[in-house]
């Protein structure tokens, strides 16, 4: 149960579902943020942009982001679920491009504090090839899970458990995106 | 000098306001949150509001965020910049009502994880007369404010050093929103 009433059953609206049916004045903005910096094209894949997500969700030890975005993540990416387990233990030993690598330390100093971006990591990751705006979009897709994270942990709200009762939800974005 | 080329003056546009004008795509859904968030009709005033805005932004560490939002708030407030200073000094002890206070404790939760937010914070607070919708908000307030601090100090954006430099700056938000 959430710390407060949000009005639906939580069992079928989980997560930030619940909150975000709770307050579509806010839902709004949230979603139409994360349809821009995960799905919008770019030159970072979405499956790419999820795994940033993943990522972070992780380090904040959000259970549903994590277990949602990885989910959102593996659907779009080659290599699946693997990855996304291999880059959330180690990011320094997984296999993906030295870009995304650089990338993905940029996101790690993000969600300790915008401070501890450094301006060597930037130039880290621009040396493997990263844009101006894969840098930009880097930092705000980190930031913005430390918003969503926080959000969904500090209203309390229920958290599915099994990695398959999220793969619905996969299916729904990958399929239709972020309802904006 | 920010980390990435903003292609704007960084002195005209400080902090938020360079990567805003860089990435007008994310720039849209940022403002509208904070212009719901902040300023739309609420049982707590833009004050208020703003005021948990510049308590997360100094527990954040974030110079930009703290000083603009401190100045924002102090422009809608009654006591001004010294009640400002008082609650980032010590939410414990400002002269403040013991509602608003339970809710900073909350913000300030939140500041370090959704999952320090407990039963007993929410609990604390809805007895001092908060609603769903005040600790709904607080939440994502002080969410939101996790995110806008990690992108401003991520993007290693210009700060104005100065308390004086943000008073421009309040009197156009207090004037005209959040440009939505």
């Amino acid at each position: 149960m959430a710390y407060i009433d949000l009005c639906v059953d939580e069992q079928l609206f989980p997560g930030i579902t619940g909150p975000m049916r709770y307050r579509p004045e806010t839902a709004e903005p949230l979603n139409a943020l994360a349809e821009v910096l995960l799905r919008a094209p770019h030159s970072l894949s979405p499956g790419e942009r999820e795994l940033i997500a993943a990522y972070v969700s992780g380090l904040n030890d959000c259970t549903f982001c994590c277990s949602s975005h990885s989910a959102f993540a593996a659907a779009q990416l080659d290599a699946g679920m693997g990855l996304v387990e291999k880059v959330r233990a180690d990011v320094d030993s997984a296999p993906i491009s030295p870009k995304l690598r650089a990338l993905l330390r940029i996101a790690g100093a993000v969600q300790r504090s915008g401070r501890a971006v450094t301006a060597d990591l930037v130039e880290a990751a621009r040396s493997e090839g990263a844009t101006d705006v894969e840098l930009h979009d880097t930092v705000l897709i980190a930031a913005a899970f430390c918003m969503y994270n926080r959000y969904v942990d500090g209203l309390g709200t229920f958290t599915p458990q099994r990695q398959e009762d999220y793969l619905p939800m996969a299916e729904r974005i990958v399929q239709h995106g972020y309802g904006v």
